[in-house]
């Protein structure tokens, strides 16, 4: 077997969750197979034959669907949908682990979109066949950053070393979300520039700064140093491929980057349906707007044009005509991209995609420990799966550690992250109450407690709750 | 031609708008055919090609519709569906006559889930097509019953002599009503086990005490004799198979069939979209819960779990691990279950289904008379389809009659009862005005008339407004 | 290559908007293709194979959508749907452009109804694929009109002299107003007989007036010359083909015509949802009913009665089973039509459909110069698609020039029709604007100006705001 055979045969049942569920290699086949499936269409047109796919979608979505149901169709598949499902059985009380036992029960593959985020999670988990997660909530959207880095691959030749700007609501649009992660793993610079109030959340830089070797410069007002600049970005992330990188402090080598320009601009429009106090009917007066002048200033006109689309007034029709304008060309690529992924998915794909060029190394982010301790740490996402109450009866908050100073624990279900506000040992469980101790999160002591063994609270209070009581340094640093 | 292929040319091109549609063999062979189609799935990828099914839920369901669809897709037929229509043709002013002719001329089947009971009676009438009930209001889903028994029946080998608890929602539950006359006819004992206030309703129980030879005890606090019992019953049906049955008193034959305890629990969720006043967000406190500590009692150590799903709170997550728990395995057998079905009423079944055991007898319930008669009966269920206002423009009201002291008219369409207040002889017209009487519907005229000429009256008032006058004994008993 | 196959091979690739956007030859192949659906369907089950259509319905339906989606499945094609997509894309915010680009990315084809007037119209002039307009607003609905001539040519063998009166809601009714056009493009005459206040709107009469040669008598009360009719009609269309037409006066040709009875009735239901006020839940009680009694009148003895459905109470139940009755056939024939005419769009007729009799001329409606000027005319229609914001951004005002006395400007998106209220020449742009003189529009200089240099404008005032000055003439006639 070789090596496509091998990456395609590792993914027969797998789900796609996340961007990270996958590694380099298995995503950059999804898309060799994309390119495939483009070229050559009619060799795949009986690959799903006998297989249903249940598109189940709990948010409006039109676009979404579409492509996806289009992909299985063209493969030979069949469809089930249950559109709008908000009203139907969730409202007669069910859990999402039920549904997706019994859907599991009848497709062979399950598409869902949902507003809890981590929910796709929590239905791949139950449902005993692959689950595709279409949207879930703020969070992620994997397979629109498929197709997103099968445009920008197909026009720019390669990821590693581009950059590329992420323009317009960081905060609510779930796919730059995944796209930030995903581009960050094959080598590209991301520059950030969100309209007033929509920068991308913690989590998802805390992620960047962690997981993916680059280096995260943010909280400052960069510009370019001529001065000239549209660009005043509010984070940058500079790949360990950067020429820069190794060599400079942070900041100058993201101020270096910034002032080469960028290669391709991705566009949103402000998702306002996420929102939670209503915005009206016009785009805040601020939201940064891509238009032909925008391309005309220096660092940009070499810049192609992406957008998950659908737009609104953020990206200017007369855009249309531009050759550098790709994101028709990309909402027409996610039924190749989707194609690819389900055929996978679903072992149907009979030999090997032919590859192009040689796969990338096996690699993923950096993986964490689970965290296997009730320290009574609950994740901060009011929208995450886990804090939903029919969910909670028997879904119970789960963690990875993620190792430093403070510690923190990140949601498996949706990514947030809760620092740590006192740690501890588990050993202290064997000891007498009188004895257990607990410590500032930034003490040295955390660094002396194996990571299978720490404890993290949220709050000193939790600690003491618990049983618990300050060490010397705990006490002088509160 | 053998006895299966007979059955099965029989079947084609009906309808199953309520399980006492088909005989006994004809249900038994539906299940033949499940089992064949679970686990011979290939052999019937095509039976269907070129067929197809229209799914029209008027009601929002996600789990009975998608099972439905899914059956058809692996039989290799193909879908169009109308799910949600509440607000579109009939929002037109249309007729389900009209909607059923038209839609009749389009699919080759149809799958109909409706609010108003008897609803799938009238589109079978019109449609010219098979038609099949998916739920009509709280009257009927004959297709769970179909599921309920095949599960029981791979699971225990057969139904009769089984004594089973339904428990929960027994008076909303379209569920139960079906499955109910079900059990009684394959010889089952049943067991009513309903929440405060949610009895099986009067038709239920007087069809079960009417149609199918067995004896109905009701209306008692019937306990465990051994004082324990977790099961204050509000009535029971002894199957005439049971051995106490025909030798003891009702009372005392139910008393010793119920300290045998049940070989199966059929648990409901309370169907709060049925009931009139909003009963909240949560189960009222009284809902009979199942759990493992129900399951640890005595009579109950070896008893199977059955559930329509979805479940809310009457039936515990801990379950799910229990190997008695049946309930996705049940929802996952609606597919085969669904399949054998379609195929059998398209006449899409090329060869007999194998046999593992011989057919029942051709049993059907009693049929009763049709009336023939205009006395101004009119259905007392107001979510009757011939009590809605635009039906009414074109369906009469339509009993049968269900003799007795007093006799019965049962609607045709939705199968509640009304009790004679009067009767007379139809002959009566036939002399003049000053001669007709009318009688007590409990007096001994009852046997003397012959049925065929049976008047029946609602009230005796309803008689006298068509010139009759009370006989002495009439007068009497008023 | 012969006849047949020429107009099919003319056809694949196109979008059908109106009905005037094809020929009387190709609209009339479309239906010899019905035909061949309807005797032959096996031939085709394959036709479409691979093909997907995407059924867009920006509207309830069920209907129309059940009648297209059956279609395309009986031709071995597949679907995808969005059903009640008010709620999403475009609650994003989307262009239909954008939207139509996308999904003709997606699918092969796309059948689409939407509440804005020219809706259609646009989607086919972005999408790529041809698209079928099922109902745009209160515009047209020109399959439901294929249905229909086919009906009523396989009843009465032609169109081509039969008498049809249109019934009931001509104003809001969008089937009647692309049957009015298409009727008179095949040489019928034709009566209208609407319910109060529910006339043809004038741009429909307008257009029959001046492109299909024949004769508009409107706006008296007609009656039969006898004084028993029940028809007081507000309009009739006479054909050119009608022996009375040419040699009498337009109104006793009307007359006679009246006296001959009508060959086939044509009934629609009140379209509510379209009327500003609420006109509650009965029909008003002067809308004219269709009932046994009606056909028993002189003159209707014959009538065949037509209704594309769902109806309410114009037309009475117990007409279901009057041989003359059509409604039900009507509405089954739907399936073959659509499948000729999706077959043909999309090239899959691998030969000729057999032709009966010989297809007539490739006649056209008269055909109108496009307007080019820029003079602030604006489509007076509020529902059609250029007025609403959202397409306003990227739509400009087109126009058709309709000449006459006083000329006329006709939105190219939904056929309204504005009437000049001034003209000038635009060869007055290369004079000083001292000497630019506007004129009144019945004045003789209309005739001077050749078309393609005749400035319209709604208002002398939007003349003046452009320069001009009144000529001598304008100033007296206003």
């Amino acid at each position: 077997m070789n090596r496509g055979e091998m990456i395609g045969s590792g993914l027969v049942g797998r789900s796609l969750a996340g961007v990270d569920d996958f590694s380099n290699a298995e995503l950059s086949y999804v898309l060799a197979g994309a390119e495939e499936m483009a070229e050559h269409r009619e060799r795949y047109a009986s690959a799903c034959r006998g297989k249903i796919m249940a598109s189940l979608f709990f948010e409006p979505s039109t676009r979404t669907r579409l492509s996806f149901e289009t992909a299985m169709l063209r493969l030979g598949g069949q469809l089930v949908s249950a559109v709008d499902v908000g009203a139907t059985s969730l409202a007669k009380g069910e859990t999402l682990a039920d549904m997706a036992r019994v859907v599991g029960g009848y497709a062979d593959l399950i598409v869902m979109r949902h507003p809890w985020e981590g929910a796709a999670r929590v239905v791949a988990d139950y449902a005993g066949v692959p689950v595709i997660n279409a949207g879930d909530g703020g969070h992620e959207h994997p397979t629109q950053t498929l197709c997103d880095l099968y445009t920008l691959t197909k026009d720019r030749g390669c990821l590693e070393g581009i950059r590329i700007a992420l323009w317009g609501d960081l905060k609510y649009g779930r796919t730059v979300h995944s796209l930030t992660w995903a581009l960050a793993r094959f080598g590209a610079t991301i520059v950030f520039r969100p309209g007033a109030g929509l920068a991308a959340p913690d989590h998802v830089l805390s992620k960047l700064a962690t997981d993916y070797g680059g280096e995260l410069v943010r909280g400052e007002q960069l510009v370019r140093s001529d001065g000239e600049g549209v660009l005043p970005v509010d984070a940058i992330y500079v790949t360990p491929r950067s020429p820069h990188q190794l060599a400079m402090l942070p900041h100058m080598s993201a101020q270096l980057e910034l002032d080469r320009g960028v290669d391709a601009l991705y566009v949103t429009r402000l998702q306002k349906e996420r929102m939670r106090v209503d915005v009206g009917e016009s785009q805040p007066t601020d939201y940064p707007v891509v238009d032909r002048q925008l391309l005309r200033t220096k660092g940009f006109e070499h810049s192609v044009v992406l957008h998950p689309l659908p737009r609104v007034d953020e990206l200017a029709l007369e855009m249309d005509s531009d050759p550098r304008s790709l994101y028709f060309k990309q909402a027409h690529q996610g039924v190749p991209v989707r194609m690819a992924l389900m055929a996978l998915l679903l072992g149907c794909v009979p030999s090997e995609f032919p590859l192009e060029k040689a796969l990338p190394d096996d690699w993923r982010p950096v993986e964490h420990i689970d965290y296997a301790h009730d320290t009574g740490v609950r994740c901060p996402n009011e929208r995450c799966v886990v804090n939903q109450p029919s969910e909670a009866r028997y879904l119970s908050p789960r963690f990875r550690l993620i190792q430093g100073s403070p510690p923190r624990l990140r949601c498996v279900y949706c990514d947030h992250e809760v620092c740590a506000g006192a740690i501890a040992t588990a050993e202290a469980y064997d000891e007498s109450t009188s004895r257990r101790k607990y410590h500032s999160p930034t003490s040295r002591w955390s660094s002396f407690i194996r990571p299978e063994n720490l404890l993290v609270f949220a709050r000193a209070g939790d600690a003491e709750a618990r049983g618990f009581r300050p060490s010397a340094q705990a006490q002088v640093s509160e």
